[in-house]
């Protein structure tokens, strides 16, 4: 007998990218970090103590938040932690989105939004892309007929840098948008650690912009499960009821505390990931692919003649 | 303005129980283990590496789900792990219940279940225990007029030992209440390493009887934050779909193996805990208080005359 809610039996679910353990390989497919973390975090670790581990972890991650307030300008209170920015994701879609509702974001872009959606029963609107990556007028219309869904949305991600691109939309262009939108607009910042330019600044200027982050990617740590918004403190108010009540574990607190207290590590490690990226970009143009100019740690190629399922196949 | 559902604005959020960070004191508002969890834990975390921590997790936590299916006598995919049992709690309630339908628990147990069902738009049956801890007729009766809510439950939760009382409801009425419940009925064994018995062999008689536990109280780890869940295979196949992908981190899913794997461990700490519980009783009741017998770490005292709130302040 089936006793789960019906959007659920008629849901796939989300497929996480290929996770192998142990084994010697070269892992691309989920854009790790290619560089050990921060011997600052494994410190942290090292210092646990069986008596953090007896008690209850603070449900505030207050420790992580007074670093990460001071190292990015921000009030600690304006910022709410989570078990991996997808626990982030999860908070923020709960909070907003009802059953039947409208969740919109834009197409290609990171695959889990849809499964948010999907679970909270509500429908999504996928905005293509324009050719050159920018957001069309579609995107910030109220209403959207092709699935159609004729009430306005109630919640927009929007992957800046974006995934699979690496392509920004400028602080700029996001402030307009969120003025325009009807509802908040989720600016995730997974890959902001290695673009020139982010969303942080615009938080304080409208309350509909909340800028979600992670430490998976920029600080090599995937593996802690570990991210974070910055929001409004009214925002922040709504999203504390959602979320788990110990949602990020005493160890994951500490390392993370330590890991965004050590910039000058992210520096260095950014700067080898974007040499490599611009490299990487240019052998790829050599080999006659068309790449796209990447603000992430990953490239965007297509090629114009050949096919690449051909091409991934033989990497793997 | 406000953009979240109506249904989170209304709410006031579960208050965690206090969590004060350092200092000294003895803690026993949250039911923490007293003792140092097993020294094959603070081993495990010392063995992690940067590489580990680089690196996404396993989505499915299969060393722990291995581990602990040896230990138990379970197969491993009837086993789903958690962020803590909080997150299994999470994960089978928006399975199960969709908004305006009703979730069912008894009264007074742990106060989590009301807010996972506000935070679903659900609607809570709260059934009083009868005065000596067992369960009515109500319990098990499809329909509930106070508050109304004609139709039946989606999903019943049954702490078991429950808290706050340490009293527990036998594995043969469990089987006989899930034969004549329509919904999902979730056990949740947070107590359960502190009993004399436990519901696990019951999941293979029905599929309708989940089994949660948790590490944070018979393991010491309530700061790891990991939990699991048993149940059939067609069961765990949908719980999969609702939950984050990689919801427990590395650092958690190598230590609670480690933990899991220390059974020698937990009997000793246990003996030492079931000790203590049953001098603590017998003391309870030479100061004139009425304890309950407890399966759990903790010990329910009324007192017929004294009022308990200034014995709880002069304590803390």
């Amino acid at each position: 007998m089936n006793y789960q809610r019906p959007e659920i039996t008629s849901m796939t679910g989300y497929v996480p990218g290929e996770q192998p353990q142990g084994g010697k390989f070269v892992k691309l497919n989920t854009n790790e970090n290619p560089y050990a973390c921060s011997p600052a975090v494994t410190r942290a670790l090292q210092e646990t103590t069986s008596e953090a581990l007896r008690r209850y972890p603070d449900p505030l991650g207050t420790a992580f938040r007074i670093q990460a307030g001071e190292v990015l300008g921000v009030d600690p209170d304006w910022i709410l932690c989570g078990n991996g920015s997808d626990d982030i994701l999860t908070i923020v879609t709960r909070t907003f989105v009802g059953g039947g509702q409208a969740v919109r974001y834009p197409y290609p872009s990171y695959v889990l939004y849809r499964t948010l959606a999907e679970i909270q029963g509500a429908r999504y609107q996928e905005i293509p892309f324009q050719t050159d990556w920018s957001l069309g007028d579609d995107f910030v219309s109220t209403t959207h007929h092709s699935p159609p869904t004729p009430d306005p949305p109630r919640l927009v991600y929007l992957p800046n840098p974006n995934s699979p691109s690496g392509t920004m939309i400028s602080p700029d262009e996001i402030l307009r948008l969120a003025e325009r939108l009807p509802c908040p607009l989720l600016v995730d910042e997974a890959y902001a650690d290695f673009a020139e330019e982010n969303c942080l600044a615009l938080v304080a200027k409208n309350e509909k912009i909340l800028v979600s982050r992670t430490l998976s990617k920029g600080y090599a740590l995937a593996g802690l499960r570990f991210g974070f918004l910055v929001a409004q403190p009214q925002v922040i108010e709504q999203l504390r009821k959602v979320k788990d009540s110990y949602n990020c574990d005493a160890l994951s607190i500490h390392a993370a505390a330590a890991a965004i207290g050590d910039q000058a590590w992210l520096q260095t490690t950014r700067a080898q990931v974007v040499s490599t990226r611009t490299r990487l970009t240019e052998s790829l143009r050599q080999l006659g692919f068309t790449p796209v100019e990447s603000q992430a740690n990953f490239v965007w190629a297509p090629h114009p003649d050949l096919a690449v399922r051909p091409i991934y196949e033989q990497l793997k």
